[in-house]
C-alpha cells in the first residue's frame, strides 16, 4: 500500500525528516509518499498559519495526479483534517489523534510535549474535539518555535524531557511529541523519561496500515460525505497562481518507494 | 464605530442579505461594511468548503485597506475565527459564539436550526469548542441548503418552524437560527414558535458594539497573539491570483454608510 | 432605553458606585437606574446573605413603581436572577455571566478574581449551572471582603492583580473582575496585567442594551415562565415590614439620566 | 436523636404528609420534628417562589428556639440548603440530593419524576451543581401543579407511573419521586413499575441518622463557613412583620415525638 | 438486621480492624458479620491483584451460607462491586462510593488519602464511573502499601495529614480515608486537620442501615439483572480448591453479634 | 509476531471464530494464538460473569507458557484490562477500545451494537472509563444472548442490522460489533447499512501489530506497574483445581501459525 505523508508547512527538510520518520516506522510493503504544499507558511505556528495550510494541504491534495491509499496528516493541532476526510475516498489520519490514540493504548494518561505555549490551546482544542481530551493530563511548550527545533538538536531533547517531566509528574503515563518537527526524537526522550514516547507520524503511519489493512476507509454518510457540486472561484488555488516552473512536479515531494525494510 | 461584516461565501446576494439584517441590528452611530471572499465556494456546506472559505476570509481580510473596528463573521459553524483574531488588531465576532451566546441570556437552553443534516456535527462541534455546548438542547437541519433558503421563502420558514418545533419538544427553550443565509428570518418564525429565535448576525453586531463600546479587544496575549514574522508563500494569495481587473475595490463590498437609523 | 441596576446590598456607596461604572458603560440614550433591596445584608458575603439578598431584591423588583428595559442584577455569584426572570418582562442580565460570556468573545480562556476564598465554589457553581465554566481557567480570591474593597484602593488594586497574576498563570486569556464592588478598577488592572479585564457591570449594561436593541427578551415558554396565581404569605415583605417613613421612595434610587455621553 | 423536617412551603397539610413520611422512615429513637416557614408561597413551582421560599426557610431556622441535631429539607430542586448549611452547625440533607445518592446505591442510573414541567431545568440544576447528574438518565414531569398532588391520589399515582415509564425507558433503573408532596406515594408506584422507587423525604431522614449517627457534621471550612458578622436589615424577617399572635410557636409544628417505631 | 463486611484480602488483622471500625459505627440492632476471602492476595494495591480479589470475593459470597441484610464491599477503588448486586437479592454498599457520598453531605467538594500512588488513577476510575468523580479535588497517596499502615500507626497518621493538607489546598473541603487498611482513624486526622474525616467502612454500614431500613434493595431490571442461567467451570471456585481443613467455617470470620452499644 | 487472542470465555466455537477473523485481519508475518480460560463461564454476559471471566484469563496468562508480543482481550464491555497490563510486559488490546478507536478514526460519531440490553451500561461505562464516550452516538442490544449469535446467523444479521440502524439514526457514522461473538460479520453488516462496521476483533489485532511494530509496550510507570511481591494464596488457581488431564496444553488452544496470507 502506498501511504502520502503531508507535512504542512513548505519547508523541506522538515517533509524530509517526516518523510524518514514515517520510512523508519512502515511495515515491509508500504511505501511512503511524502510531499508539503505548494505555497503557504514555512511553518504552522498559530490558528492564521494554521487555517492557511489547511487550504494549501487540500489545494495540494486536489492537484496530486499520484494515487494513495491513506493519508497521514503530519501537522500538530492544526485544522484541516475533516476537510481532507471530505475530499478524499481513501481514509485519513492526524497525528495529534493518532499520536492520543496510541497513547491511550499505553498508559492510562497521556501528555504532550509541544512547541510554543500559544499552540497549547490551539491542541487542546483539536482533542476535546476529537474526542480524545479526557485523559490527557496536560499539554506543555517547551519554548521553541518549529524551526529552531532544528537548529540544536541536543538543547531540544533537552527541552523536550523537561517538558516532559512536567506533564508526568501531572499523571501523564506516556508522552507524545506534539509537532511533526519532533518526529525521530521519541528515543532519545524515552531513554531518559522511563515512560513510553509516541512519535506522532510513525503512529499514523501504522494506524494507516492498520485501516487500509482491513479495507476500511472514512464514513461517508454524514460528517465527511463528499463536497456538494458547485463553483469554487480559483480553485484549485495552485492552477491558478504562478508558483514557478515545475514547482508541482518536484515540490520536495518525494516519490521513491520506502526500502528500509529490505 | 464601523463593523465589517463578512459574508464567507461569495454569493453577493447573501452578503446583500447579511448586510441588510446588520444594518437593521445597528446601532445610531454604527458604521456597517459588508464584504465576501474574492474566491472560495459559493456557499459552505462542509469542512472542506469551510475550510477553503476560511483562508479566503483571511485573504480578503489581509488585503482590505480600509478600517473598521470590529470584525463579524457570518459564516454559521465553519471553521476560521481564531485566524481573524490573530491577525487583526479588533474584536472578531462570529455568529454561530454570538447567537448561543445570547440565546443563553434569554433562556435555560438554545437550539440551533441549520441547513444540512451534514452540518451538524460540524455546529456542535465548533459549540463545543467555544465551551458553549453544555446548555444546547439540539441542533438540527432541514434539509435545505445554503442557496435553497433562497428560493422558496415561504417554505424556507415552514421548514425552519418544523426543526425548531423538534428542538423545542427537546428542551430549547430559545432557537437560534444556524446559517447566515437565514438573516432576517427571525421575526416570522418567532411568531409561530412562541419563544425568541436569534438571528446570530444581529446578535455578532449587537455584541460588537458592546465590546467596541467598552473598548476592548481580544486578547493578544496567548492563543490569539499575532503572527509570528515568517515566510508564507503566494501570501496574500488575492494578489497572486488573476481574479479579473477591479475585482479588489468593488467585489460586492458595500462601503456606504448604513442609514436605517436616521 | 433605561436600564434598572440592582445591587444587591443594601451598601448605598456601592449602588453609587455600581451606578457610576453603568452609566460610563451606558450607549448615549440608554438610561440608568440604580437602586439596592430595601433590607437584608450590607454585603453578600456567602450562601446565605445570597438568598436573604435574593428574596430582598425579588421584593424590590416587586414594589418599585418605575418602568424600566432591563434589568442587570449586580451580584457576582449569587442566587437570584432567574426568579427575576420569572418575575418581569424584561430581559435580565447578571454580571457573573456577563463577564463570563464577554471574556469569552475575547480570549480562548478566561479568569475570576473575586474577593473571600469562600466564594470561590459559589462563583463555579453558577458558572456551572450558567453553562459557562468549561473555559474558565480559575476563579480566585483575594483575601478581602466585599466592604474591604474599598477601605484602600490602591491595596485592592494590589491584590487584585496579584491574584489575576495567578490566573493568568493557569491559562486564563481575560480577567474577569468578580465583585460588584470592584466596579471601576479593571483599566488600572489591565494596565498591569496586559491581558483585556473584563468589568461585569459594564458587560451586563452593554449586553442589556443588546438584548433590548434588538427586542428580544426572556423565553417565557417553560424555565421562566410567569409564576402561578397563587397565595404568597407576607408578600411583597416590604410592604409588611417597617421599613421607615418615604424608604420606597428614596432608598438610594438614583433616578437621574445619565449624562456621560452628552 | 432529633431531625427537623421542614417543608419549604406553607401548606400545612403537606407538612403533615411529610411528617408522616420522615416518622415512618425514622428508626427508633429517632424524633421528627416538622414544621414550616412562616411566610411565603403555599407551594413552590418555579425559581421565584423557590428564592422567596429560601429566604423563609432561613428564616424560620433563625428563629425557631428547639435545638435539633440535623436539618432535613423537603423541598425538591429548590434553592437554600446551602445557606442553612452556613447557619446551622448541625448537618443538613436535602431530600433532592439524598434521592439521588440512595437511588444511585440501587442502580446504575435513575431517573426523577415531578410534577411540572417547568421544574425539570431546576432539577436538573440543582442535581448538576450537587455534582450528581452524571448518572441521571432523565427527568420528567407529571403536568400536576404541587397541590394538585393531593386532589385526586389515584390519579396522581398513575401520571406518576406513566412518566416513570418514560424515563425507565431511557434507562433509568430505579425511580426518585421529585416532589415533597409525593412523599408516601413510593410503594404504589413500585409495585406498579417492577423497579426501586425512592421517597427524598425518607431517604433523607436516614442519611440524617447515618451522619448524626457518625458523629459528623458539615465542613465549616470554605463554603460552608458561618456567616461574617455584620448588619442585616430586618433580619430576621419573621420578627418584623405583623405574622398574627403566637404564629411563632405553633405555626404547624409538630413536636410531638413520633412513636411509630415503639 | 445483620450486615456482612467483606474485607477483599486474606489478612486477618485487616478484617478484624474493619469489623472494629464497622461494630462502632453500627446501630444498636444492627449485628455485624465480617470475613474475608478463603484465597487470593493477602493486600490490594494495583488492577491485577484487584481482579483476584473481585473472583476471590464473588466466591465467598457463593459458598457462605449465612443470611445477611446487606453487604459492605471493605475495598477501597478496587473493582467487583457490581457482580455481588448481580449476585445477591440484599443491597451492596462499596467504601468508595460510601465514603464519596457521605462526604457530599458534608462539603462543596472532598479530597481521598490513599496508600500507593499507584491506586490514584484507579479510584478516579470508580469514582468516575460511579458519577461521583465531580466534586472530588483531589486523590494523592500517602506511599504507604496497604499493610505498611499498620507498622507505624503513628507515622501512618503523619502521612495521612500530609497528604490530606494537600488535598484541602486544592479544594477538598471534606476528607475520605482511601483504603479499608485506614479504617478507624478518622479521628486523629480530623482533629489536625479541622475538616470532616469520612471513614469509608463507617459511611458504608451507616447507608447499610439506611437502604435496608426503607426496605429497598437494589434494582434488579437492566445492570444488576440476576445472572442468567448458565454453565460456569469450577464454580465455586473454593468447593474445587484444596484450601486446608474447615477453612470454609472459621476463616477469619467472626460471626459474634456486635456488642458495643449494649 | 506473535499475537495471542484471549476469548474470555470458555465456548470453544467461540474461539475458533474469534480465531479465524483474527487470522484474516493478520498482516503477513503476524502469527495468531487463539486461546480461552481453562474455567470461568461459558458466556459472559453482566458483571458477575465478567468478574470471574476476568480472573480466569489472568489465570490462563500466568499459567502458559508460549512467549507472545502482544495481548488481543476479545470481550467486549468485561473488566480485566488493567490486569493483564500490569500483569504482562508486552502490551494489551481490548476489543472494546480498540473497536471504538478505529471507529473515530473512520467518522465523527459512533454506535455500538450488542448483545442483551443488560450489557449496555457496561460498555458504557468502559468506554467512559477508557476516555472514549464522548463520541459514542449510543450502545444498543439486539436482545440475543451471546450463545444464541451462532444459532441463526441470519437472524442475527438481521438484528445487528436492525439496531445498528437505531443508532446511526441517533447519529453514529460507523457502527461497532459490540461482542466478540460477532465476529466475522462485519461485512454483511456493512453491505446493508453503507457506513463503515468495525470488528473489533480485527481492529485490535492490527493495533496490536502497529503498537508491536513500533517497539512501544505499556507504561510500566504508575497505572500499569508490575505487581508488588506478595503472598497470593491458591495462586495461579488452576494449578489447584482439578481441570482434568492435558488441560492445560490442549484446551482449544491453537498454536497453528496462521497461514491465510501465504
Amino acid at each position: 500500500m502506498r501511504i502520502l505523508v503531508m507535512n504542512p508547512n513548505t519547508t523541506a527538510s522538515m517533509t524530509a525528516s517526516i518523510r524518514a520518520t514515517a520510512i523508519a516506522a512502515a511495515a515491509p510493503g508500504t511505501e511512503i509518499l511524502a510531499t508539503e504544499p505548494l505555497w503557504g507558511p514555512v511553518s504552522i505556528e498559530g490558528h492564521f498559519e494554521g487555517y492557511l495550510s489547511a487550504a494549501a494541504v487540500l489545494d495540494r491534495l486536489a492537484t496530486l495526479d499520484t494515487p494513495f491509499d491513506a493519508l497521514v496528516m503530519a501537522g500538530f493541532g492544526e485544522p484541516g483534517r475533516e476537510g481532507a476526510q471530505e475530499l478524499l475516498d481513501v481514509p485519513v489520519l492526524d497525528i495529534t489523534e493518532s499520536a492520543a490514540q496510541m497513547a491511550m493504548m499505553l498508559g492510562h494518561a497521556y501528555g504532550v510535549v509541544t512547541t510554543l505555549d500559544r499552540a497549547v490551546p490551539q491542541i487542546q482544542d483539536r482533542l476535546l474535539t476529537a474526542g480524545l481530551l479526557q485523559r490527557c493530563a496536560g499539554v506543555r511548550g517547551t519554548g521553541l518555535g518549529v524551526l529552531e527545533l532544528e537548529e540544536d538538536p541536543e538543547r531540544t531533547v533537552e527541552v523536550i524531557i523537561e517538558a516532559a517531566r512536567a506533564v508526568v509528574r501531572a499523571g501523564a503515563e506516556v508522552i507524545c511529541l506534539g509537532c511533526g518537527g519532533m518526529a525521530g526524537l521519541d528515543e532519545k526522550v524515552a531513554a531518559e523519561l522511563g515512560v513510553p514516547v509516541v512519535d506522532g507520524v510513525a503512529a499514523a503511519v501504522k494506524f494507516a496500515e492498520a485501516v487500509v489493512g482491513l479495507g476500511l476507509t472514512t464514513s461517508r454518510g454524514r460528517s465527511f460525505a463528499p463536497p456538494r457540486p458547485k463553483s469554487i472561484g480559483s480553485w484549485p488555488l495552485s492552477t491558478h497562481l504562478d508558483l514557478g516552473r515545475g514547482r508541482g512536479s518536484s515540490c520536495h515531494t518525494d516519490f521513491s518507494a520506502q526500502t528500509s525494510d529490505i
